[in-house]
């Protein structure tokens, strides 16, 4: 692991850093010594580990639960190189989806090849920020929504230090085999007029996860429009539950 | 309005009265002075007034929020007679539902009779209880499922005293004719493994809720299992937003 930088603002500390080629953002409080809570936010897909999405909900974390937030730029996003054969991949499935062709099993497809390098990533960054002494190796929880769900599932069905997960705007057609081996508490978020994921498929991802204590929360809105405010009070009360 | 009998305990006071002759229960902290929410709880099928899930319910709304909070026997529960016209139609329904004909359209119907009457009776106490000096003419809120779902739809729907209501367990062919005039803000709850409820008309219930503001929470389980005590939580933070 390397630190590339540190700042701080709001009671907040902030550091960048890489492990191996990956870069990643770590957000602690500000005189933090001693094992806490580490919550992962997975961003969106055109986003990257500091966009303001991922930020605002890393300082509520922070402030609210005195966890430690840790951000990773998935592959060809943020700090990092485009990413040829993802790259290649995203451009022929954009000549399908003109010509045509479903777009969801092609964005399945897309997600689980980005998965088998996403999940190894990510938990090599938790066994190196969990190192770090204000950190420590605490409970972990996870939030990600759309991409962050879709790269989020098959993490969290990896990762056995991950005890509670907020996830949403994902479909059972992409995550429902990877949902049936997550036991762990779920909040799971809809958006009731998503025009990319189907409503049923939502619903289906819903109903796949195997964990007994599970809650769907749906708002009235787009794929890509803001969750409500409450969602994120609700999100630091369920990991304040389960972390 | 006459009072029964009014006791004291953990801080809330504990009103008994009738207005007519609907019995109500009445809750308020224990030294209150002057307007507060005030939050009408509807109890469930077989239930009545001070049922031990409203009772719980009526004591996390005083001590939280300072509410006021009533409840009001339905017709032919608690300490009502039996309604003999209602009775009735309960008892030819059942037969044609051993008959095998669907209930659903049978209960909807049976609750829209049953609605004519609930209605001004409880826009009747709510005029009696705000003339009291504790209570006063503060905002409303109203929270209900099943039964009080079916019959507090129509009651949110006619009393514009009402600014926020958390509903479910209901179903859009029952409800969505008055569901369409709602514009506050609504919390919905779906048992996601409802057994008399089918799921799409707990969604299309949700769905015909004119509200701009409104949140579905689903949770495992079926009608009549008990809600998870977090959406208690998250009632008296969605009332504290809004009354």
């Amino acid at each position: 692991m390397r630190s590339l930088s540190t700042s701080s603002a709001d009671g907040v500390r902030h550091l960048i850093l890489t492990v191996g080629d990956v870069p990643a953002a770590l957000w602690t409080p500000q005189s933090a010594s001693g094992a806490r809570p580490l919550i992962v936010i997975g961003h969106g897909g055109g986003q990257h580990k500091t966009a303001p999405a991922v930020l605002h909900r890393a300082r509520r974390f922070v402030a609210d639960l005195g966890a430690a937030v840790v951000s990773i730029d998935a592959p060809g996003h943020g700090d990092r190189p485009v990413h040829a054969a993802f790259d290649a991949a995203a451009t022929a499935n954009q000549a399908r989806i003109d010509a045509g062709e479903d777009p969801i099993a092609l964005i399945t497809a897309f997600q689980a090849m980005v998965a088998e390098q996403t999940v190894p990533e990510w938990r090599a960054v938790l066994d190196a920020v969990q190192t770090l002494d204000h950190v420590g190796a605490g409970p972990v929880g996870y939030w990600g929504m759309s991409l962050g769900c879709g790269l989020g599932v098959p993490f969290v069905a990896a990762e056995p230090r991950v005890r509670a997960a907020v996830l949403g705007l994902g479909s059972g057609l992409a995550n429902a085999g990877d949902a049936a081996r997550i036991t762990v508490p779920v909040e799971f978020l809809v958006q009731w007029h998503d025009e990319r994921v189907p409503r049923e498929q939502s619903l289906a991802l819903f109903d796949a996860f195997a964990s007994p204590d599970k809650t769907l929360h749906a708002n009235p809105g787009g794929h890509s429009d803001r969750l409500p405010e409450h969602e994120l009070d609700s999100a630091v009360r369920f990991f304040a539950r389960h972390l």
